[in-house]
């Protein structure tokens, strides 16, 4: 099969045979067929789609070019979340210790925040000491010996995913459903785990635009991932405006320690046990749904998650003194809110805006060789459908400077828009299936 | 502008400004985009399509990344013809000569064949001592002096043209319209001519699949073209057949030379009447195009028009003992008839095969690299309607030797259905615009 028939092919809406998806990637991966007729082939799927066999053809290509991490000597069932993304998204640090109080074990392989979105292990470095680079070994001991890890992507996990992404990233092609699918479930499955909880965000902070969109990202997601043998629930839950109302790295662990002490923001808290309520039912640990989640509650108000989590800092290299003393960490030099020039009630947040912003502040990263500051983000203080009197803060900033505080100001007040006819609070989780 | 949001504004269907547009394709040009954003984003206009304001951005940028050949220096109106090509299209070969002996200047660009079709300049050297290869000032020269002039494309002519048709081929992304139009017409503007007649063939042996594309990309021709202040008339004329008898380089120079002398097939004296009637009146030398189908018609009665082919090939260097004997000249090893294994009507010819065939005996190619033996090819013996009896003559091969006879021979009988029920013949021309 020649490359320009394999693209036109895909032009024309065809269907690929398993066969030559797989001879194409391969080619591509071994450095065969070069970068400009793969980015043509992706950006004619963008338009065309890929059907379920060609998904599969692709993961499994993506899977066979790296290495991947044997679980198998752990007899328990593994159980992972991934989350699709989006702003003040802290659920990992929360649930990983919740789930794992609750007896699941969780091996957990994370990402790095990029534009608007924050990332896990970039939320994990800011705690003092903490390690997210875990060998193979070292990795599959801590799971064994805890119930859980957290460390980052290795090189050896999926270079074909790895490749093809840098490839997506600067040709416009990130956004196809299949490559999503492709992308995430490859690396998933490559983890050894088997069980993932799905957690696609919807709403303008969300990775993709519509609900249709990230509801049939959750569904193939789903499908795709139980035809490699995984047990698998995919749930919307809403990214219309930042999860919790910590956005920035210390302050999202800080928030994160809150929750796990039983209190913190209600979202967060809500989200959190929603999925920690799938994890622990998915590994049979309870059988329904609302056990779990009654679980889940339990291992917050015993402290035992939170212990779990402190356990979790200590064992991966962090200053656990941080953990209970948070007030130790350094200050952002300029803290100022941001108030309301006007009364009514929060209309709408435009989520990605509020990411920016923070990005603006240092909190993450347009570039990957961008470094982050951890200590700079923002709290956001009203929710939507709350109502606000004028000269109320709308926000707290944690700012490098007064002129990034100042650049920072108007973006939120831009972001965030008041009006006086009231509007209801989003529901916090739609379908799980 | 980022490269990344140009391709995802194409993606999404909005339209570039002129200046991003040409910020891109210069950047392209100069080597700082790379090919692979260039080619997502040339499979994004395959969905999306260019307006025109788009194309003729893209026609601007090709047009100035490099040199163009100035006619200035000649008073009269420059015309020449460009066809989209297809199976058999000689028709250069004869207009050209017809359309000086009838007044006009014609400085002819051409290109080679590759894949089904055959091209102009392939036909042309097969006549022993012609020389394509001409320098701008002996073109220049030569169209003064004679009023006309045929040869390649220069290296200089619109190098961003070549650099991104190139990539095209590898990319399957030729065939769209915008992007066609873009390499044609910059082409053409920068030959230095005034006047312009397309014709864009329609049929299973032409570039495009339906007649609505055909349509679409003759209209948008003329439009661009016009836009850049040549006259322009576009036509649609029949490839569901080939066009005469003869394809293959020499054989169709012979038959060339036939119409030339007021012989040869009905269908290609037709349509070469019909584009020089447009090439007449459109330099202004009879003001109708009936008048100037007469006019074109004379040339051919009168010997006029064979005197300036024959004047042409001497003054490229051509032996012109060939055309005036043209039985000297070598002959295939194998001439073998293909003939009917059942009686009926001619109902159809996959035309595109029957190129294939031809290339298959040597007359074509499939790379560029390939080298073409200019003796063989095949001459069709009958026409779409034509009543045929089992046992006789469909067409006649001209093979290198008996295996290539015996392959090209299946092909034929499978390119060429025979129906019981009577067939009109195709038209042979449909809308000039």
């Amino acid at each position: 099969m020649l490359p320009v028939t394999f693209i036109e092919d895909k032009k024309r809406g065809h269907e690929h045979s398993q066969r030559d998806i797989k001879e194409f990637l391969m080619a591509y991966v071994e450095g065969k067929v070069p970068d400009y007729q793969v980015a043509a082939w992706l950006m004619a799927v963008n338009f065309q789609g890929m059907t379920d066999r060609e998904t599969i053809a692709l993961v499994e290509v993506m899977l066979h070019s790296g290495e991947t991490i044997d679980l198998s000597g752990i007899p328990q069932f593994k159980v992972d979340k991934h989350s699709t993304g989006g702003v003040g998204d802290k659920v990992s640090l929360i649930l990983a210790p919740v789930a794992v109080a609750a007896g699941c074990v969780v091996p957990m392989i994370s990402g790095r925040g990029l534009g608007h979105s924050g990332g896990t292990l970039d939320k994990l470095e800011s705690i003092p000491g903490f390690d997210v680079h875990l060998s193979k070994t070292e990795f599959i001991d801590l799971v064994r010996r805890t119930g859980m890890g957290m460390m980052g992507q290795t090189e050896e996990i999926c270079p074909a995913d790895r490749k093809m992404y840098a490839l997506r990233d600067v040709t416009a092609t990130v956004k196809s459903i299949p490559l999503i699918c492709g992308s995430i479930l490859s690396k998933k499955i490559a983890e050894g785990i088997d069980g993932l909880v799905l957690d696609v965000k919807t709403g303008n902070g969300a990775f993709l635009a519509t609900y249709e969109q990230s509801r049939e990202l959750a569904q193939n997601l789903k499908k795709i991932g139980e035809h490699f043998g995984l047990k698998v629930k995919a749930s919307l839950t809403d990214m219309s405006q930042p999860l919790g109302a910590a956005v920035g790295n210390w302050l999202e662990v800080v928030e994160s320690i809150e929750v796990l002490k039983g209190g913190g923001p209600r979202d967060l808290r809500e989200v959190t046990l929603h999925l920690a309520a799938w994890m622990i039912a998915l590994s049979g640990i309870e059988k329904e749904y609302a056990e779990g989640r009654q679980r889940a509650q339990k291992m917050i108000d015993s402290g035992a998650a939170y212990d779990k989590f402190v356990e979790m800092v200590r064992d991966q290299g962090g200053d656990v003194t941080f953990i209970e003393k948070p007030e130790k960490y350094p200050k952002a030099p300029v803290i100022k809110a941001v108030t309301a020039l006007k009364s009514g009630y929060l209309h709408s947040v435009d989520t990605t805006a509020i990411g920016m912003t923070a990005v603006g502040l240092g909190a993450g990263r347009i570039t990957m060789e961008d470094r982050i500051q951890p200590e700079m983000g923002l709290l956001m203080k009203k929710n939507i459908g709350d109502s606000v009197d004028v000269g109320e803060e709308l926000a707290v900033l944690h700012a490098p400077d007064d002129d990034s505080y100042n650049i920072a100001l108007r973006k939120i007040r831009e972001a965030i828009k008041i009006r006086e006819d009231q509007t209801d609070p989003p529901e916090l989780f739609y379908e799980t299936f």
